[in-house]
């Protein structure tokens, strides 16, 4: 089955075969995709639409001195098997090898690493004028989907294609999905687009002074070569609207495009125990039911914070999907809330991070009662585009923001159920990543605040964020036992303020404070303790993560890196060598 | 002259003037509008434009009942007027009471603060979707300018106005100007519905699926009261699409209207001295003319950067305003670096948040070697919208950023001169507040990490950041006068690494560590050090701004608050009795 595909070492190689070679080609890659995403997990359905337009951009353009893009990179395996990579999805033995997206560590064919959307164009732009001012003449393409078109960075970009005014032909992959259903006004346009095989009366990529052609089937490889054919050398901008299908060829694709957009890999087990994903849907179901005025509003990003198709069916007018417009959302929210009504934005760390200046202007400066749900915080064996370790940097530090870390179940649910009503302040309440049972009572509403000692004791007292009150337990419990010392145990619940009672009291029976953050230090919550007791001779040690991008690192080596163990924890306790408590 | 202003109160007294007296009215806004700004200074030429526009709008609808949102609120003086703020432009013993921007705390009629711009349009969808859920039955109304529009924020706005689908009217105020000329492919269309008067063959507000209405004089209060009147109460969304006059009826302002979208006070005194604005902009003169793959970007605000026209002139094809896109100007400069340009990016630290994903993504996770120049950032007494405090929690906390705070002009240029050409990395440099000459030498780029100790003492180091080497210095000086202890001073020339050799020379012969940083101290630089030494003896005393939003608070008057005084300082390390130095 792999004939054509296992002689292609280069995009070279693609040029040298025939048109009808190019179809067998795609079948190949399809089969590969599917066997390998069906196995180790990935981006499935957006990678099968766009097998043939990747053969005919390497067969029509010239990489890398044409220089291709991906916006967001989640349609780039195809790509990556025609450009030296195709072991990785045809080999099981290899299967993983590359990453889910654009990796210029990987290849010279990759330009970006790249997995938030909608900033391709832009990217294109700059390699674009930097050809021109470099007296070059090579194609520069950007390939976005239809999806990634609702983020305003895509419509800066197109705006500014049209200033940059020289060659640079955007791809327009319209499968007629985003990772959910499209949300927006465009997308009736791009319909309209389609219906009309490109010929509407209104055009909105030429109302921005962009040249426009259309292809009704954006999986017909001569199709595609004939049209790129056309603009490749074209001295102005083009955006060229393919038509494509999701998940094309495989029929489980084909039906469910939304739950095949990224696939977990066939070992995954399904977790037995509630998520908070459930939970979460479970308290704002309620919630619902009983205001009208509660509303759940996600951008563009469903899955990723259990907002199933079936539940935001069931919400009806209470569920709002805003695109992939991170910005908008937060603002939305903050208008919404100024109208009275109770808006609950939930999001995804690494995608909050497009609204930092909308969290500080619209939410903080406004004292906006919006609530935030940020899920994904934390480390997690994922890609470096796609860490979840700034969330705490980003809000923590942003006046005006309330930030909650529940570290159990009760906890979340009584902050979650206390932020909706309130109505004096934004809440963002980082939900954690893994469910720990208990912790009835522990939130106190009228002094949100407030920490929680779980443990009283002395020297050692240990400050956890969310989760991490386990590693503290289980490191108090080693201490216990090794050095005989009965540490005190206290839970964070608010990473915004600081409990200055409770650490002015800790100043008085201890001598070493641990703080434990599942992110960065650099900007997070250790360093501010840190800074609170500079002036004492109270010691303090931070555990967290580097400031660095975390690469599909196992999270049991990463956590051995950052000494996030009870084992290191105590050994670099007892390395202090402060008191007498040793053996 | 104020026969009618000084009668209105409430914009209900609006409502009871005839047309020719709304004429009347028009013309004694405007000459107080002149008058006042010319004297305490504020933004002319865009308020100058929207005069009749606020008294129709106000004369047609009925806020705060109905809703009104002012994009930026550039154009909010008239209003403020005529919500009974009139005497805060009129009597010259109020001037100033009134901020320059929309503000709740002020007036009813404002919803919001705003300052950054292309948001109101989120802002307006999310009071229509509250007051759909909540059954309420008003009119939202969105004030957007043209140069607005190019901000991604806006389009993401527009296109979810579309999905909200009920009542929301979107005045887009198109004065034909940005700040400065606007530029993006979405201007030539404006100017093709303005020669077309509104019926051009393409649309690109109809292509997203809002209805559009046009109205050729925007200046013309009788027009926009027919327009305005005929969109009350209007079922769905609708883009009234106003060609107004920037800087209309003070000649100054019409001849140049970017020279006076924002005049300095009467009072202000011209700097004598070279600035930083003057001197990046010969540093780069010299750099471009020798190397034309050297470019600065601007994201449509080159005045608070020094971007003069005249310079933008004479760099030619090596300059590029992207619009008030700071999202895209970071993502196009990391294209450009990657094509093999130099791109420079110049932009205040209030809306570099706008691009804290880009800071990540686009800069630090693909390494790419793109010079940041952050200007505006430290304290200053400005409104709280416009804050430059946030910069160092932004930039200094993001993996593969090399972040540079020079204190003196030499480090400066030494630093820009070196970050132009290198290659391997993205650099941010803090632009330092004021100019402090010398430095020579200092800076070495073979150790772009390494700070610099500009006086080697005992017992107490200052750090500092910028210009607050000059505190650090007094201090020192105070502290050596009163107490006989001469203090180590060290310039922390890299405030996104740590020059961990002198932090642990430090350790030797020093029992306080100082740190001094013009921004907040949460999620800052300081806090970093008080964690290095967390474990240590070293005391550490953090100086900086608290997490809170200035709000036009003189520079003395928060310096104090914050201790931010020699006097202080020196105090507070006598209070801390460490040793014997105490006479």
């Amino acid at each position: 089955m792999h004939g054509h595909l296992e002689q292609i070492e280069s995009p070279m190689d693609v040029r040298r075969l025939g048109l009808d070679e190019l179809e067998e080609l795609a079948d190949e890659i399809r089969s590969a995709l599917v066997t390998c995403v069906g196995t180790i997990g990935g981006h499935l359905a957006s990678n099968l639409g766009f097998v043939e337009a990747t053969i005919a951009l390497h067969y029509v353009f010239n990489t890398p001195t044409d220089q291709l893009v991906f916006d967001v990179s989640h349609q780039c395996y195809a790509h990556k098997m025609l450009t030296g990579r195709a072991a990785s999805y045809t080999d099981p033995s290899q299967y993983g090898v590359c990453s889910g997206f654009t990796n210029p560590d990987e290849s010279e064919h990759d330009l970006f690493r790249a997995g938030h959307t909608s900033q391709g164009i832009s990217l294109a732009c700059g390699l674009a004028k930097a050809r021109d001012l470099l007296g070059k003449h090579n194609n520069v393409v950007a390939v976005i989907g239809d999806g990634s078109l609702s983020g305003g960075e895509a419509f800066e970009g197109l705006d500014n294609a049209a200033v940059v005014g020289t060659n640079l032909i955007v791809v327009l992959n319209d499968n007629e999905m985003s990772i959910a259903p499209n949300s927006g006004g465009i997308y009736e346009h791009l319909a309209e687009l389609r219906r009309t095989g490109g010929a509407a009366q209104e055009n909105l990529f030429r109302a921005m002074g962009l040249d426009y052609r259309y292809v009704e089937d954006g999986n017909d490889v001569r199709a595609l070569v004939r049209a790129f054919a056309q603009v490749k050398d074209i001295d102005h901008p083009v955006v060229v609207h393919i038509h494509t299908r999701k998940g094309k060829g495989c029929e489980r694709a084909e039906q469910n495009p939304e739950a095949t957009h990224f696939v977990a890999a066939a070992s995954a087990i399904a977790p037995t125990t509630q998520t908070y994903q459930e939970l979460t849907r479970a308290v704002l179901d309620n919630k619902m039911r009983r205001d009208p005025s509660v509303i759940v509003v996600n951008a563009g990003a469903p899955s990723g914070v259990g907002l199933t198709p079936e539940f935001r069916a069931a919400c009806g007018n209470q569920f709002f999907d805003t695109g992939i417009t991170e910005q908008h959302a937060v603002a939305f929210c903050a208008g919404m809330a100024k109208g009275g009504a109770k808006p609950v934005f939930m999001v995804m760390a690494t995608f909050a991070q497009r609204a930092f200046d909308q969290f500080i202007q619209e939410l903080g400066l406004n004292h906006s009662p919006v609530t935030v749900l940020v899920f994904g915080a934390g480390f997690y064996d994922i890609d470096a585009t796609h860490a979840g370790t700034f969330d705490i940097v980003m809000t923590g530090n942003v006046p005006g923001l309330t930030c909650l870390a529940p570290a159990t179940r009760e906890e979340y649910v009584d902050m979650l159920e206390w932020s909706i009503d309130q109505r004096e302040r934004p809440v963002v309440i980082r939900v954690p990543e893994r469910m720990i049972e208990g912790g009835a009572g522990v939130f106190d509403p009228d002094h949100p605040g407030r920490w929680h000692v779980a443990q009283a004791g002395s020297r050692i007292a240990f400050l956890s964020i969310g989760a991490t009150c386990e590693l503290a337990r289980s490191a108090s419990e080693l201490l216990s036992k090794k050095d005989g010392v009965h540490a005190t145990l206290v839970e964070a619940l608010n990473y915004s303020s600081f409990d200055e009672a409770l650490l002015d009291e800790l100043l008085e029976r201890h001598e070493v404070v641990v703080t434990l953050e599942p992110g960065i230090l650099c900007g997070g919550f250790g360093e501010k303790v840190a800074r609170y007791y500079g002036k004492t001779s109270m010691r303090v040690m931070c555990y967290g993560g580097k400031k660095e991008f975390l690469d599909r690192v196992p999270t049991e080596e990463f956590f051995k890196i950052y000494h996030f163990t009870d084992e290191d924890i105590v050994a670099d306790i007892e390395a202090l060598e402060l008191g007498t408590w040793h053996r």
